[in-house]
């Protein structure tokens, strides 16, 4: 279950944004205009499904979820968080911690969806740089909040 | 935060198929000829997010969040599960936990995003009937393998 296939980019990735790791888990931020603040909590073990995972595993990585949920809340004040563990494309345990506001390309859609308006529509909003200076923030606050819930 | 809107429909659900329910949480079948044995495990307290549900309520949670998935994986053998708490549409708690296969409408992108084939290629799969009825047996063995996570 621990074995690091070669062929996997989630275990051996040609560049990601490292926020925080440990023998675990890691934290990525993921660069999205559409939603700043986007982050991935990334198993360093490579398994398919949650289930894969032990039970203290799994224990951890629910705390971290729950608790960069929260501080994302706290720090962005987004219309909503999806969570989401899919892995259909690369099957290696990860979840998308993504802050939805109503006037993003896709709400009240997953952002796999159609789009609902057009990127400029969405660039031209006045609260725009706010977000993205606040997510900048939120990022770096992500080892404070993840030695915190460790 | 229990306050329960008249407008919210998983407060006030016209059709459910409700397969297992208790104080806290509720399972129901979601009737989906792409993904048969899709399941929803909905809070009965209205909260938006799940950092809204006390500690305890997130624990229960997420062991029957993996405890179904772990079943759905070893009744239904999909070549992913899907799991996501979005929310967008109804700001009520609730997961999708979602059987995929290779050869589903979306495989391997989510199932919000544009079909990848016609529902007659899935429909006219020779294994789609033996899916139907094992998430059938599935759905039947919900209220027992909740309970034993109860």
């Amino acid at each position: 279950m621990t074995q690091t296939p070669a062929s996997c980019p989630l275990c051996t990735p040609s560049s990601e944004q490292v926020l925080w790791s440990d023998a675990q888990f890691r934290v990525v931020g993921v660069n999205d205009d559409q939603h700043p603040g986007f982050v991935r909590l990334i198993s360093q073990a490579h398994v398919a499904e949650v289930s894969d995972l032990s039970a203290s595993a799994q224990t951890r990585m629910f705390a971290l979820l729950v608790g960069i949920e929260s501080a994302m809340r706290q720090m962005l004040s987004p219309d909503k968080v999806n969570l989401a563990s899919l892995g259909n494309q690369v099957p290696h345990v990860h979840w998308h911690i993504i802050p939805r506001w109503k006037d993003d390309l896709f709400f009240p859609d997953p952002i796999w969806s159609t789009p609902k308006r057009s990127p400029a529509e969405t660039f031209a909003l006045a609260g725009h740089t706010d977000r993205m200076a606040r997510a900048e923030a939120f990022w770096k606050e992500i080892p404070g909040i993840c030695k915190a819930l460790s």
